[in-house]
């Protein structure tokens, strides 16, 4: 470390000398470890050029930038989606890749409309206010009316029980159930709390509610409303169904408290069209040795229709794309094909997954493992791995001696999860892998008009691309 | 996981699936690691109570606004360190410690002044224009007048030698050897650049040069200007420096390369006062078995006079009140004195380390180990361990059983780095250790104005203060 007969006497300074000591051990921890565990110089030399390529020379921040500034959100069906596919289209078509082709796919097409009118109608004069809303994706709406009706709070399914018919006919209810702030991967206390979005309209209209307010789904206190979909049951009538904030949601359970019989308006303008014809945009790189043993990366190319869908999921579709041009870029001949998948229509549909694997298997393809970043652009701590039960302890076997790759980069192969989208390959037995990037940020901004751009940091984007084209090359060469 | 039966049907559901199923894995493989280690089944439950505690009743994220809003930056000297010792001393006077108490030390007192100056002085209308600067730390002023010279530009230390006294006389350096992106953690890639910032001048000042420009210490080109701490060699005239943005630095070489009369124009209004009186704040709760032996958790409570020095150290401060106030909150009796120190004059001369230590070899007390946190507020990632070479095998082998503690936190304890005020404590012989966050977002904001709350995540910062927490609570117990 030459900078040291520099400034080594400057008080200053004194503070970054133990984070180069910490390197100095890590280092040293490193190379005994490599030389111990048999991991491959020249795979390690090709793993630092991908991270150096990612981190000098990447693509995927401007990308980023064009496809939230240029294109926007982009729900299914929605004009933002079509120009999306073309706009992913165009930029693939200059990366020199083998192919690039749209893949057709029907799917739904709901739509927000006039922006929700949700409002507290206190007696009081300061309890009358608006609500930051967001009608839930597939929500019916309010017929051009207003509902009018008394608000009753929910914190648990139990609570919707013990209100029973009584307690809930002819009114609108609140599910006001936290996510759990003690989960330390804030993922866990989504899983805990979203259950209230996606059935809670259908479990409230069970008792005749005439609506639903869900509180948001994130740990903060603050005034975004958060969409995402819900799922009516069909034996039930379809009701509304609005988030909203959740500042705005501890303050009206604090009022409905002092005034049970407090009611809140709510208009709705959102509907359900006719399905579209839509794609998910692939790229190849065609494989050497096994043209048809695919390596998949692929993140979602639809969005909620706020926001610039930056960390759902422009991230995971820029990153990638990214992959293959690195790939490109370093000259690497692939044994296997490599792929770049952006799906459509995972946020309320799952067409886009549903029709890449159907496709997949009517061609006889086998994808030897399939990889999902959708979890936001944020600093790397891992890879997840699933695999059909058949399969997955052999295929695993392989990915535990690529461990000591990503040491230097802090980050860890572990068994878990895969993705939504790549969900459907499972039968054909290969190995689904899951981008595990931090999780503390995410719920700030997911499905919010707040999931913008400049919210996406340009490193931690990188580093994820970097460790993906990693992953991806130590693949190719084990399997 | 109740909520399945609610909505396990629901495609939208099904990202989150795999991320339930790795959560599952890893819960098992905690468990089971559990059984082989011996780690405390008690310990764990308490370890899991404060980060509890810290992420649903924290109280560093609060703290942190106010320190931040109501006191502001707070340079060794300023008015804002004063109220700062204030702030801080009435914080910890809330809390019900056995002691708090204010250790007089004497810092320097360096002021900007009025706002710095600098323009590109070009023979074209375009080529006039304000550069993005700020004066570093204890450089001296132009003496109320206007520097203006030619500028030469060096990328490296022999680009100095090679220009020479021929090249350098009467003019003004540049010095643009960026941070270098590819450093996997960005403390790596500041080492490999802030020579520069530090010894710059007076490197510059030997060939005499009458002025010199500092690249800011960040990898992205962007807008803002880092100050930081010079040092002058006392062999050499002292000559004004500033840093300028990174993107500034960019399009100054480039203009240089087509023009190299190109002059800029220099006033620094900047300069040295006598010292002044401040003060280390200090807090302990009374050890219950060794109530001499103290584990130390700490931060500066000086910042750069620019932004509001949230990351640094703001954060470091806070979370080390806040880890006194958990313990307190739980009612865990410590056996070893648990004191937060607030070291005052970090950034530019160490005054409150280096006073410290030497009051605390005067009582004949001894530091079990002493953490500090000064990496900034971000994710955790683990902590690194020094200590004088006598003793650091011996300690650090008391340290690697507490690991299995935080791999459900995903977090690692390793030799490395401490921290620099408590560097001085080194001849104690005790442990030293950094708190080490994720590195990425970090030079986003050091030493400049947008070093404010509001680039500091909420989660995170309670994240590292309950890690602090839970480390001081192992260590109580097993030294």
């Amino acid at each position: 470390m030459d900078f040291s007969k520099n400034f080594n006497q400057s008080r200053p300074s004194v503070k970054w000398w133990f984070f180069f000591l910490g390197v100095y051990f890590t280092i040293s921890v490193n190379s005994l470890f490599a030389q111990t565990t048999g991991v491959s110089e020249a795979n390690q030399a090709m793993v630092k050029q991908i991270f150096t390529q990612a981190l000098t020379d990447g693509r995927c921040h401007p990308w980023l930038e064009s496809l939230c500034k240029q294109v926007g959100h982009r729900l299914s069906g929605s004009k933002g989606a079509a120009e999306a596919v073309i706009w992913s289209k165009s930029v693939l078509d200059t990366l020199g890749l083998d192919s690039v082709w749209l893949q057709p796919v029907m799917v739904p097409h709901w739509e927000r409309g006039a922006k929700e009118q949700v409002a507290v109608m206190g007696s009081k004069k300061k309890d009358k206010y608006a609500l930051r809303a967001l009608a839930l994706g597939g929500s019916v709406g309010t017929d051009g009316k207003k509902i009018q009706a008394e608000v009753v709070e929910a914190k648990s399914w139990s609570d919707l029980e013990r209100l029973g018919e009584a307690g809930i006919k002819g009114k609108i209810v609140l599910f006001n159930r936290p996510m759990d702030p003690a989960r330390i991967r804030s993922f866990d206390a989504y899983g805990g709390a979203v259950d209230q979005r996606v059935s809670g309209a259908s479990r409230a209209a069970k008792y005749g509610a005439v609506a639903v307010m869900v509180r948001s789904m994130t740990q903060n206190i603050d005034q975004w409303p958060h969409t995402g979909s819900l799922r009516y049951d069909s034996a039930v009538a379809r009701i509304p169904a609005v988030a909203i904030s959740t500042a705005d949601a501890e303050k009206l359970s604090a009022l409905i408290k002092k005034d049970p019989t407090l009611k809140v308006s709510m208009q709705l303008n959102c509907q359900t069209l006719p399905e579209v014809l839509s794609y998910n945009v692939i790229g190849e790189i065609r494989g050497s040795v096994y043209p048809e043993s695919i390596v998949l990366a692929g993140g979602h190319l639809d969005s909620w229709d706020v926001g610039e869908g930056a960390h759902d999921d422009g991230t995971g579709c820029v990153q990638s794309m990214d992959v293959l041009r690195i790939l490109k870029k370093t000259g690497y001949k692939p044994r296997h094909t490599i792929r770049c998948v952006l799906f459509m229509n995972e946020e309320n549909g799952l067409r886009g997954g549903k029709k890449y694997a159907e496709e997949s298997a009517r061609k006889g393809e086998k994808q030897v493992c399939a990889i999902e970043t959708d979890a936001g652009g944020f600093t790397p701590r891992g890879f997840t791995f699933d695999a059909h039960e058949d399969t997955f302890d052999t295929l695993f076997e392989k990915i535990k001696p690529l461990r000591p790759y990503f040491e230097p980069y802090n980050m860890t192969l572990n068994p878990g999860g895969g993705g939504a989208d790549i969900g459907p390959l499972k039968p054909q037995k290969g190995l689904l892998c899951g981008y595990y990037p931090d999780s503390q940020r995410y719920f700030d901004f997911h499905h919010t008009e707040a999931d913008v751009f400049e919210v996406v940091n340009k490193r931690e984007l990188e580093l994820g691309t970097a460790s993906m084209t990693a992953l991806i090359f130590l693949i190719d060469g084990a399997f």
